[in-house]
Formats: C-alpha cells, structure tokens, sequence
C-alpha cells in the first residue's frame, strides 16, 4: 500500500516537522501556572519545548495530570506499523518524565483524501489498528479521539496520566559526573528514506558503494522495529536508577534534544556527546547521500530513544538491565560536565554501528 | 484574510464533518473499561459517540479523567474568530456533562501551505491568539500542543478535567415528563454559508427575496457571537438545576444529536422535538437554497448549545437564570415522553426565528 502517495509534492522535512518544536508547554508551578521557568525551588516545572506538561489538579494539589499531544504524517508505507509507531511516540513524551501508568489515549486521524475511497478505507483502518495495539501494549486504554478527512494522512493522539509527584521524574537535575545514556539508535530517518532511493539513478550506486541492498533492507526493518518499540521499560528502569534527567530524542535530533533538555537544568552543566550509536552503515550512507545533519546529531528521529542523565555506575547498570529485559542494547553517549547550559558534540565522535 | 481559500475544492460537508462521528470513546465502568454500554448500575458510563470519555483515574478509584479531543476546518474568513470557536467547540463536550472547571487544554494547529508564507504566518498567529483567549475566558491554562503544516488550515485541542463523580453529570438519566432545552439558536453553518452566496447569481436572488442583505448580515454576525460563545454558564446551573441528561449540540444537528442521547438513556424514553428556534431567517434562506437539512433537524452546528433533558418547572427556571447571567435566551423545544430510546422531529415543528 502506497501510503506515502498522499503526500507527494511536498518536501520530507516540513512535513514531518514539528514547525513550533514538540509543544507549547507552559510552565506550572504547584497551584498555578507562569510563563518561564521558575527561578525557584517549587517544583514541578516544566518549561517551553520539553516533551509533555506537567500541571497540578485544581482542588487536589497532590496530583498532577501528566499529558502529551502529538500528530504525524507517514514516513513509511505499511499502515499498521505506522500506527504503532505513532502511538510509541505519542506515549514516548510520558515515559520521558518516568510516567509508565497511562490512564487514556485519544487518537487522531485524518483520513487521506487524495486516496481512493477503497485505498483511504484499508489505509485508515490498518493505521487504527496499529495504534490500538500499540495502546494495549502500552498497558493504556482508548478512550475518544476525533477523525476527519484531510488531503494527507495522518494519525497522533493524546496520552494523558494522572500522578502523584514520586511517580514522574522532573527532567532538571542533572549533576557533573553524570553520563549520558541512549536507549535507541539513531539514523530511523536515514534507514526508511534509504530505502525509497533504489530507483535513484545518482545516489542507488553512491549507497550501494558504502552498504550492499541486503544490509539496507535489514536497516531499514531495524528501523521500524525499533521506532514500534516503546520506551516503557526504560520508563519503570528510570525509577530504579536514579535518573536526574530525561528526554526522549525524535524531531531536533539527539543534539538538539541534548541542547533543550541542557537548558532547564538547574545546575550549570553541559552535556558532551562523543559516541553516534547509528543504525547499521546508516552514517556512511547519509554521507554519500550529502546529508550531513546525522553525523552533526541534528538529524530528525521518529519514535527515538531515552536520552538520560544518570550518575556513571547507575548509567552502566541501567544499560545492562535493559538490555537483559528487553534484549536490546543502550549506549553511554556522552558525559555532564560543568558549564552553560548547553550540549555540543565533540568534533570527531565515534559512530558506533548498531546491526540488531 | 480568506481563511477559507486554502480548502477550496472540497466540498463544505467534508471538511467539517467528523468522518467516524464525534468520538471513538470506550465505555467506562469504574475500575475497568469495556467496550458497550454496560447493563448493570455502576457509573459511569460513557458511550461511544457520546461527547467525552470519563474514565476512571488508575489507583484513585474516587477520581475521573474527563476528556475530549476535537479539531476543525475554518468554517469563517476571521482567524482570530475561528480560533475562539474552535475551542468554544472543544470546551463544549466537557460542559455537556457539567465539567466546568477544565484543568488542562492543549492545542493542535496545522498550518495551511496553501497560503503565502506571510498569510500562513498571520493567520496561524491569530487562530492561535483566538484560541488562547478562549482557554482563559474558560478559565483553563494551556499546557501543551502540536503544530504542524498542513494542505489545510486546522485548528483545535484537547480538553482535560480531573473529577470527582459528583463534579460531572452522566448523561443517561432522562425521565418521563422531562422538558428538552436548547441553549443556542440552530443555523450557525447555514448563516456562515449565506453571506458567502452574494457573489452566486442563482441563489443570492432568491435569498433577498426571504431576507434583505442587512438581515443575512445580522445572522452572520449572530452565529459568529453564538459559536464563540462558551457553555461554562449553562454547564454550571446544570447542576443547580437537577439536569438529568445533556449533550451538544455539533455535527449531527439537532436531531442527530437527540437519537445519539436518547440511545443510552436508562429509562425507556423518546424524545419529541416541537420547535426549532433558528437564527433569524436562516430557516427561509436554507428551504430557499434547497436545503432541507435544518428544518429536518439534521444540519451540522459548530459550536451549538447544549440540549438538556431537566424536569419541567426545573427547566423553566434554567432558562430564566441562563437568560439573566447571559442576557442571552434558551428555549424549550421539546419533551421526554415514552418511547424506545429514540428521538424524533414532530411533522411541523414551530419555527423560532430567533434575532439577538
């Protein structure tokens, strides 16, 4: 099914990129809410363009509703699987904040019109139904939503919790000596544009040089695979870890994500990546293809990993459970040292080739 | 600003029409959620179709998410207008069963690449400006969001409120003898249509012949007044006023929306719809179109009024008191009588032409 049809003539980026970043969270402080972060203690805060908002209930300042929106246009061609892609990175904003206990989702749906009716009906229904697995999966339920027709498909939703302050994590305490570990590895973009270049009389034979088709193909089905992959144990291991910080890296890339999780900390640090845990070749590929950004960290991810700021040993054995519970690798990327409140990547980092 | 000019080529129904109705709500039972209307007693339950979800909090069993998601085409070339309307619109579902304090809204935004960069810029702004405006005339705070471009301008949000079971009104108590009030005229869509038809050489003829152009003026001017207006009041003496059952009235019409209520009604009833109060000559204008949507209960609102089901002397007195916090009038258009659970229009309801 040709999903991505519907959305020919317009150019990759814009489509799926967020124009105003992830959110335009506001900042709430305990019992009411102002705009810019709080200089002082009361927390929770969350601040402008962090991944979900995080406001106390009116008459119960105990609780707090922990909740995210968020829609997407295709970047692949099976409906189902996009559907749950969708759903993991609308609930990948909660599990940034250690939220794992979902209590709803809504769903959003534009139903494609420059489909056929028959096309746009297969087409919908698949992409619903991928994103109620992933709900399930989730542990969550689907409770309302809203579908209407529009010229490009499209699928998203709301994820919504309602938590006591020990059940999420604010994303502000960073400390020097902390490392920098990343749940998943970079390039999905790369691997699922890759992939759609093998008609591309220019760039097929400039890939094929760096990567034979086979290791392409395998790319790109660890892309999705990965980007179908919930956060969620990441989320539960969090608690266990003491984790200080937390992110999740999807359309800024990991640096850009670094760069906005660095300005809310509450100490002055800086966040220094020196390994690129990338998507098998993915890295030589993007080079051959003239696309710079993943080897400068600013190329867009959907449905990335953790990006998490965690004392060294807790780091390492962070990385070791999760890999024993999910069977799946994570990386030290990178240190918290002092500084500005900012995130760079060293200049030559190690890109670390990830095939399974 | 031709806010409308980015949808041209598809037709008006479309656009604005919920493909899969108003929602895809699960039914919840405290505890738990399944899928049906649940036959024994616990609440609540909402129904799928029914305006919000309410379901219950995990690990609170006292508390309830109520919560909706809802977004729109522009139906109006003002901007800052529309963006008021649309949440007026999404607010809405949370006042049809009596939530007036809404602890969160986020926002979903496309922006229109149909448009020049510079219109695109503005219009957004302004939708977005209208729409803020109305999260704090309903006295919430906006959280959160997403925003992407789009072929078509989009506007709307979510709408969240954590509840106690006696701070919402489950909507499936109507009774025998029951009155049915309406809180907002019908024919918002059909005035928004009529002033665009000046320029069409068969209609606009025929419209003067029922109303003079000051009259379709006027109605525009009163349907837009209309749409941004909230429920907040109405919702609030619900709960004065021994409501038994409510919903809003959007784009199912009139009586769309009676059949969808009167369908998970406890008690055998049927609802009997005897007037129709109508904005000013818009039930003329539409026959003289050939349109026979509104005068069969049928045609789309936007941002309508809540229909409620209350006994009669209790009904009156609502009406009274929305009239005087208002300055506004609501109507009673109908009762509760015996039935199946189903709604119906009398053969010649009476026709309110309501003006201002």
């Amino acid at each position: 099914m040709n999903l991505l049809r519907g959305l020919e003539g317009n150019g990759e980026e814009g489509r799926g990129g967020s124009v105003s970043g992830g959110g335009v969270s506001s900042v709430s402080v305990s019992g009411g809410s102002v705009s810019g972060v709080s200089e002082n203690e009361p927390s929770p805060t969350v601040g402008i363009g962090m991944d979900c908002s995080i406001i106390p209930v009116k008459r119960r300042e105990d609780l707090f509703i922990v909740q995210t929106t968020d829609f997407f246009y295709p970047i692949i061609d099976d409906p189902y699987k996009m559907g749950r892609i969708a759903c993991a990175n609308v609930v990948s904003d909660l599990y940034a904040v250690g939220v794992s206990h979902i209590d709803s989702m809504h769903m959003i749906v534009g139903v494609c019109t420059k489909m056929t009716p028959e096309e746009s009906g297969v087409c919908t229904e698949l992409l619903m139904k991928g994103f109620k697995d992933a709900v399930k999966e989730a542990e969550s339920v689907l409770t309302g939503g809203d579908t209407r027709i529009n010229p490009w498909c499209t699928i998203g939703g709301v994820a919504t919790s309602v938590c006591k302050i020990s059940e999420f994590i604010m994303p502000i305490h960073a400390e020097v000596g902390d490392v920098l570990v990343l749940t998943k590895a970079l390039g999905t973009q790369m691997a699922c544009k890759a992939i759609t270049l093998i008609d591309d009389q220019v760039l097929w034979p400039k890939i094929l040089h760096v990567a034979p088709e086979e290791v392409i193909r395998k790319g790109y089905e660890m892309a999705i695979n990965s980007m179908m992959r919930l956060n969620k144990t990441a989320a539960k291991l969090m608690h266990l870890f003491n984790t200080h910080a937390c992110t999740d890296v999807t359309g800024y890339g990991i640096l850009g994500h670094a760069e906005n999780l660095a300005k809310y900390q509450k100490n002055p640090v800086t966040f220094s990546i020196h390994n690129l845990p990338v998507i098998n070749k993915m890295a030589a590929v993007a080079k051959v293809c003239g696309n710079l950004r993943l080897l400068e960290g600013r190329a867009p991810e959907t449905s990335g990993g953790l990006l998490i700021c965690i004392p060294k040993r807790q780091g390492e054995a962070f990385c070791k459970e999760l890999e024993r519970q999910e069977g799946i690798q994570a990386w030290i990327i990178g240190l918290v040292e002092k500084g500005d409140r900012t995130a760079k990547l060293i200049e030559k980092p190690r890109i670390i080739d990830v095939s399974g």
